[in-house]
C-alpha cells in the first residue's frame, strides 16, 4: 500500500529491510485516537489482510510527538453531549474499526512491536497491549484513565491483565496513575526499557531487522502458538504439529542442512556454543 | 454493619471516606484464623452481600499484630487427635466459612487490598492472595507449610500460581520456606514493598481513598473483567459490552463531558499531556 | 533402575538423601539431544513410572559439560539431506521419545529441578521449561533457534510464554537471542540465578534436601493443582478436595499434632513466629 495519502501515519522501511517497516503516528495535536487515525490504521491492516503477500514480518508502530505514542479514543466519538459532528461519520463505525484493528493486532501474522516513548493513554494503552511486544523510552508513561471516566478499559483488560498479572493491573486500571517506563519493565509490560530515545531506537531497528531476515512460517507459527496460550487453547500437540509441518518445507530442511554444516556436524566449536544467536548466520 | 460486637476485627474509615474502609484484624495472641475470626469475617462479608448500597468500594485488610498479619486456620480444625471443642462448634462449618470468605474475596465487587506488614501463613496467605491487591511492608514473610504437615494449600494455590508463576509457586509450596517482603515484589506476590510501616500505610491509604472517589461500575466491571481472566473465561468481547453499557450512564457520562472540557477539547496542555493522573480532577 | 549401563546419565543421591537424587547429563561432546540421551533418558522415567515406589520425591538434573547444559536434539533425525543412519533407529521414534519425555517431566509426581549452568538451547530449551523448577549458574544461557531454522519451538512454547509473558517469550523465540542467566531470573524463566557454580549447587542441593523431607502426597498433590492451573482446569474446589483426602492421611494427622505441640498449641513463640520456615523440624 502506498500510504502517501495518509494524513497520520508514515511508513518506511526499518534499516533497509524489504520485510521489517516502522508505521509513524503523526496525528496532531495530541496523536488522539480520532476517525482519521483510526480510519487510515484500519485500512492499512486490512489492505496487509487483503495482499498478505505484501506483508513485512515485523512493523514497529512509533509516534513523532515529543511527549506522547497514542493518546485516547476521540470522546466525541462516545458523548452524548458533544457529539462527533455527522460530517465526520458515525460512532458506531468508529467503534468497530478500534476493536477490529486490536484484534487484528492480536492475530494477524506480523509481529507487531510497540516503541513507545511518550504517553500511552486509554485507547493509545490498548494499542500497546494488544501489540506482540513493547519497549520503552525514558518519556513513556502507560495510562488508563476508564475508570476514573466511569468506564472500563475494555480492549486492554484481558491483555495488560495477562502481560503484568491481576494485582498490578488492578490497581493501574483503578487508580487512574501511570506507569513509568521502568515500572512497566519491572511489572513485565514493556520487554525492556532504555535510558534514551537513541538507545530504545537503535535496539528496536537491530531486533526488527534481525527477526525479518528469518522465514515467515516460524515467526507465524509462533505467534499464533503463543496466542492461543494466551486464548487457554494452546497445547504443545498443536505446537508440535505446527513444527511438524514447517520442518518439511524447504526454508526448514535448508536451514537444518546449513546448522549441520556449520557447526561441523554438530561438534564442540563457536557455531554450536554460540547458538542461538550465531544461527543468523544461516541468512546473511 | 455495626462491628462494635465483633472481637476481632476493627472496622474504620480511610482517610475520612465514605467509601473506603480499613478492617484491622486482632485476634491475640497469633492473629489465628480461627472459628471467632472466620466467623466474624463472614459476618461482615455476607452482611455486605446481603447490603450492597452499604459496601464500600475499597476494604483494605490489616493487622495490628506486631509481627503477624494473618496466621493459619485453627490446627484444632483439622486435628483427630485434638479436635475442636463441641462448645466452639462444627469444624465442617469453620472450613465452609473459609471456602466462602475466600469466594468472596475473589468475586464480591469490592477491592480487597492486604497491607501486609507481618506473618501471612497458611490461611494467612490465602487470605492474601485471593485478595485484589498485596502491599508489604518491611516485616511482611509469606509462607505455606501445609507440604511440610501433609497437605496441600488448597485456597491459595491457584491464585498464588497465577500471581508468581509456576516455578517459584512450587518453590513456595513444597520448601516450606517464606519469602520477604523483596521477594514477594520482584516475584509479583505484592504490588509493592515498602522499607518502612509508615511509608506502606500512606501509599494504600492514598491508593484507597484516590480509587473510592472513582464511580463503582467500573471499579466493579474491572474486578470482574480481571476475575474472568484468570477463570480463562474472560474475553475482549465481554470486555467491550461492559464498556458499552456503562458508556450510557450518567456517570460515564459526565466524565466524559468534563473530560472534553477540562482538557480544552483534547487540546495539547496540561490536563491532556498529564493523563491519566489528571483525571482524579473529575471527581473533588 | 540402575543407571550403570547408561552411558549419558549418571544418577545418584543428593545429599545423601533417599529421596532426591541427581540425574548429571553426560553426553560428549556437546550433550546433544541424541537418540542415546533420548533412549536413556526416557528409560529412566518410564522405570520410574512403572515403580513408583522407586521415584525419588525431587530429581535434580545437572550437567558435566563445562559450557552446555543440555544442546538441541540431534539436527540428523529431523533432516531429509543427512538422515540418521538407519542402524541407529527410526526418526520417528525418538520424535516420540521426546515429546513423551516432555510429557513425563509436567505431569509425573517428582518435582523434576533444573540446574542450569551452561547452554540450554533448542531441544535442551524445551527440557528445562517443561521442568518444575529451573535455577541458573553464572554460564546459563537459554535459546531458541528455532524460528532462524524455519521451524517453531514446538515442546517449549506453551511452557515458555507463561514462564515469562508473551511480550519476551515472543523476542526471545523469534529473534534467535539467548538469555543470560540475570535476564532469565528477571524475567522468571528461572526461580533464582547465582554468581557461582559453587552457591547454585550448594542452594539446589539444600532444597531438594529439606523438600525431599516432606511427605509425598501433599508435594505430589501440589505439582498436580499448578499443571490444572497451568492447564487451565485449576480450581479452588479440586485443590480443597485434594486438601480433604491428604488431611485424613496418618502424614498429615502426625503433622498436625506436632504442629499443635511444637507450637505450645498455636501461642506466640519461636515456633509460630517462625513459620513456615519452622516447620521442617516434624521431620528430622
Amino acid at each position: 500500500m502506498s500510504t502517501s495519502q495518509n494524513r497520520s501515519l508514515k511508513l518506511e522501511p526499518v534499516s533497509g529491510s524489504q520485510h521489517a517497516v516502522r508505521l509513524t503516528i503523526s496525528n496532531p495535536p495530541i496523536n488522539l485516537t480520532n476517525s482519521v487515525l483510526l480510519a487510515e490504521l484500519h485500512g492499512y491492516l486490512t489492505y496487509l489482510e487483503s495482499n498478505p503477500d505484501k506483508a513485512p514480518k515485523v512493523a514497529v508502530i512509533s509516534s513523532d510527538h515529543a511527549d506522547i505514542w497514542v493518546s485516547h479514543l476521540d470522546l466525541h466519538i462516545v458523548s452524548a453531549q458533544y457529539p462527533l459532528p455527522s460530517s465526520e461519520g458515525e460512532s458506531g463505525h468508529f467503534l468497530h474499526l478500534l476493536g477490529h484493528i486490536l484484534r487484528l493486532f492480536r492475530t494477524f501474522p506480523v509481529l507487531f512491536v510497540a516503541e513507545v516513548n511518550g504517553l500511552a493513554v486509554g485507547g493509545g494503552n490498548e494499542f500497546a497491549v494488544n501489540m506482540d511486544m513493547r519497549f520503552a523510552g525514558p518519556a513513556a508513561r502507560f495510562g488508563v484513565p476508564e475508570v476514573a471516566g466511569g468506564i472500563v478499559h475494555g480492549g486492554g483488560l484481558q491483555s495488560l491483565t495477562k502481560l503484568i498479572g491481576p494485582g498490578r493491573a488492578l490497581e493501574m486500571m483503578t487508580s487512574s496513575r501511570a506507569l513509568t517506563a521502568t515500572e512497566a519493565e519491572k511489572y513485565g509490560l514493556v520487554n525492556r526499557a532504555f535510558s534514551t530515545a537513541n538507545e530504545l531506537r537503535k535496539y528496536v531497528d537491530a531486533l526488527a531487522a534481525r527477526i525479518a531476515k528469518f522465514p515467515q512460517g516460524g515467526i507465524a507459527g509462533t505467534k499464533q502458538g503463543v496466542r492461543e496460550c494466551l486464548d487457554g487453547v494452546g497445547s504443545v500437540n498443536t505446537d508440535m504439529q505446527r513444527l511438524g509441518q514447517l520442518a518439511h518445507t524447504g526454508d526448514a530442511q535448508g536451514s537444518i542442512s546449513k546448522l549441520i554444516e556449520f557447526g561441523g556436524d554438530q561438534s564442540k566449536g563457536d557455531f554450536e556454543l554460540g547458538l542461538p544467536d550465531t544461527a543468523d548466520q544461516l541468512w546473511v
